[in-house]
């Protein structure tokens, strides 16, 4: 950790500092410099407070050399991580598809949505059972009964499947849920988190509302430290000030968080954007950016498919997609 | 809800689209303008998913004529909420000055801090017993003998506190808590804010890291669609790329708020700006503009005290702080 | 424009704005609704002040039907509008690679560097000789000369290029320019735009630092409404709070321009990242989702060779990122 | 400057970038840290591009010690700035009152509005001749006819008047004119900022619309480093994602700005807010955190005056503020 101090600050107030630092077992390295001086912390700096030194008067700014996140970092796992569900690899060179309905309704839907998707290449289906809505007065999802459906609908199709759990209480239900989902409200639902670390199957966590890429990294890092190792992070566009979208999908995203972690990175267009129309380019930038894998909400609901732009795209239309997708990736693969 | 249609819509498209909303039992008024069709929806619309409609390609934007928030909604509840915490009133008039150390770290701290807060003019004090903390390797809070302390100092002084819940299966433990306090990262937890409607405590509600205020609106809907109308909102500063400050104090929200809705509006200038010495500024504005009350972290920590500079300030700044905020607080009252 | 109501407004407030409105020589469609009135008014609303009325204290929110911009608007231009450059068509579904150092510095530098953007495959080159810098202190461009010698080595090379002006006067240095870019930080420059709207050469528009798609599109609607229609939009990245990289490349904003608009759109991600090394993957992405051209900073500077992370990529790396790019452009065209 | 170097840099690479430092005449001091090595820039580092070394693929991190902003930055300069315009003096514990239409529109218009604000308490009067309008299509202001009317009002009232400047080709019809407004759009219009350090008259720089509050004094210093220290800094709110208001007033700039610089800050609740009923408590907010001058949209026009939610307040809501600010002013003085 390297502090700097403004100029002029008396060398009381100064020694003061350092005498606190070197309690806490640190090395203090002072550098004089022409205007200020630089203080560089030896030794084990994690339990040091940045932000209370940051907010000190006397402090002109701080900076940790070394990274916070430690099991997520490629610095110390060099190596892609492959998370497997059943015969699916996903991370390391491995391409996944996604796909699925927004909710799950009934029994005949999540069927018939998770074979077509199927036939159209996907290799894991969604389906929200537990539903995150923004109103209280909004449909909250079949909940148990959800999740139920999923299961026929992999026993008709042989494909995994990935739902969304909101609450440790629902735990249980979801015993035989091949991946679980945490949702872009739930990032920094820490407890969760824990618990989550604490079960032996992947978690497909998506990055906060307005997260940044290190607080995703740190969410990671709850699961990852509680011994779950299986996480794949979730690009799902954040919030700006941009007009005409739902979302800014920061496709950036992708090689960074390939750069800093070996954890797999796939992204989510549909929410991103909130239009179906908007996916399919979206989904090639993602695909050619090297993204692991790109989970899209597909439906088979006469209601939406009057209108081919509902954030959900057809079966046919996603049937398309997946060819072109297919054919940017042999480009950069 | 009005639905303008994008030009040259096909007839049979548009007759589809009024078709699918009039099986939903509404009625369609619709209207050719020179360009554009637009349609009026009359009966219950909360029933109608806004994002899918908006999302149709034959829809150019859709806008909600009547507020999804109901509850803490002043059209239909002019009169201001005045919350009661024991002999303390907050809102309608009521000014109220919460003030506690960022974390409880041992009795003698609280104690010393709770005692030196209600000399200075505090009505409540707070403290943290569980910690959301970006990293997992950071200190969580001392849990359960947390809430434990906080109710010495509070029989020591006579003051109620305010703590912050993170998780449900917690709650037995907040039973003898005063205000319970719904952090800036679980603004967005609906299951915890669900289970928080069924008690009678008054909950002090933070606005999301990044959150608008209708969703902060719609959270306090969250909680008061199930019983509980004690809802006290809470401006904390929102994510934007603003520099040299954590987050930046969006002021404006606290009229803003006031006039959307009746419940009361506090301020909590610490977490916004994260250096004591900002602390006052924002303070005196907040209580400039017509916040319902300000909390403001103060410790009594040796470390702390040394520089003047850390997100808390000592209680000797807070007293001379609290003379001018009442003085402020005169001219406006 | 639709105008919505709040409920229980007064009827005699009412009559004042319909009266007020009708005085424009507008048409109002009175409809009353359940709760609230809404207004639709009919006529030419481009002299309606949206912003006064919204800000109206009985307004509940205003909407305008028709969009402000027009000549780069698609519903009144369907075709995509192909700009020649020269032998070079961008648009209309030709891909353009534009490429060169950030700034102009010697002779040999700008020639070499534009032999071997050419050797890559580039048909326009880019260089910039008056450069706006946030400091005062920092270099400010060769200026008039910097313009002499990206002429010498258009001449060496038979490739166009593009240059970014930043004042009206300087107007007559870029007479024998062959495409004129406006930067960032001027893209609300009106004055510079309306002179840009005078001449008949192509302009290179960058989308605003922190600049909506809307304010874009007016923005090239400043150039057009003056006589030039030869814009080119350019996406850049914009301001958010994401972390790691210099801005967010706004991806989406290549489709959502498409669909508003007919003129053709390039990317930049030289200047959306800020290292060379994510510029490959972006401008793939950029690629992949259909835009009309990529712009990237390519140097031969000893100093910026020697570590391959910079901003700029080295010619080695450039033209084995074209080979890529190029691989996508058929997958997808 | 301080260099942190990434873990397991190659020696060779190492000794390029250290060589390639010396060879600018700077000192360089490395220090090998147990996981990295951290390079110490001694001598005058304002000649080194920060953005270059930042990209470098062997560089973790690079932070500058010393400041860019000189000629405005306090370190350098203890002493509040007091800028006078005629008997008016602003900063250092002078507040000021600034009030007035919008666009100027007639003589009566202007004249009537420049009494009632002088009669309210104001000290200053303003109002737009050149109005920057996102749409081409807008009314664009009366130009140097609205210089003229303003000059008639200035003899009217004795005031003197504050009027925005676009375009450097306009500046002789400034040369009457009290103090020059430079508009968030053209904060980083820097030869316009060139031109307006070469003049003798206060310059009020306005924020970008979503400008940093470095950039913002980086603008003041084109203007400084040209030879005029007169600039009066306006914080108007920035673009965010919050909701109901037309922009987010970041009101701890105005405390950090007085930190940071020796400069007077201002603040224009009437465009931060969009409103005139969120004038009054934005107004007294950054009155209370201790603005040097709160300038402020004020109109006799019967149109807006029929409605009392737009931007602009009336005579007799400014004279009934003006009560109030001075009464929170008395407070904090």
């Amino acid at each position: 950790m390297i502090i700097v101090l403004k100029p002029n600050v008396k060398e009381e107030r100064k020694r003061q500092l350092i005498d606190w630092l070197k309690g806490m077992n640190l090395g203090v390295h002072i550098s004089n410099g022409e205007f200020q001086t630089v203080l560089g912390l030896i030794g084990d700096t994690t339990q040091v407070d940045i932000e209370l030194i940051d907010s000190l008067d006397i402090v002109d700014s701080v900076k940790r050399v070394t990274e916070t996140f430690k099991s997520s970092n490629r610095k110390f796992h060099p190596e892609d991580t492959v998370i497997e569900v059943g015969d699916v690899k996903i991370g390391g060179g491995n391409f996944c598809l996604i796909a699925g309905p927004c909710s799950v309704e009934t029994e005949e839907q999540i069927v018939t949505v998770a074979k077509a998707v199927k036939a159209a290449g996907a290799n894991l289906f969604r389906g929200g059972a537990f539903k995150p809505r923004t109103s209280p007065y909004d449909f909250q999802g079949l909940g148990a009964r959800g999740i139920e459906l999923l299961k026929i609908a992999r026993e008709e199709t042989g494909l995994p499947f990935v739902t969304e759990i909101m609450n440790i209480s629902d735990l249980p239900l979801f015993e035989d849920v091949d991946v679980l989902q945490v949702g872009a409200r739930n990032t920094q639902n820490y407890d969760l988190l824990k618990e989550l670390g604490r079960i032996d199957k992947p978690i497909l966590l998506k990055r906060g509302l307005a997260g940044t890429l290190k607080e995703l990294l740190m969410s990671a890092e709850y699961i990852m430290s509680n011994g779950n190792e299986k996480v794949i992070l979730c690009e799902r566009g954040i919030r700006t000030y941009s007009d005409y979208m739902r979302n800014t999908l920061d496709i950036s995203a992708v090689p960074m968080l390939h750069e800093l972690s070996h954890l797999p990175v796939i992204v989510d267009p549909s929410h991103a954007t909130g239009m179906a129309r908007m996916v399919p380019p979206m989904a090639m930038a993602a695909t050619a950016c090297g993204a692991d894998g790109i989970m899209i909400e597909v439906h088979n609901d006469p209601i939406h498919a009057l209108c081919d732009g509902a954030q959900s795209m057809t079966p046919e239309d996603y049937t398309a997609l997946v060819k072109r997708i297919k054919a940017v990736r042999e480009v950069i693969a």
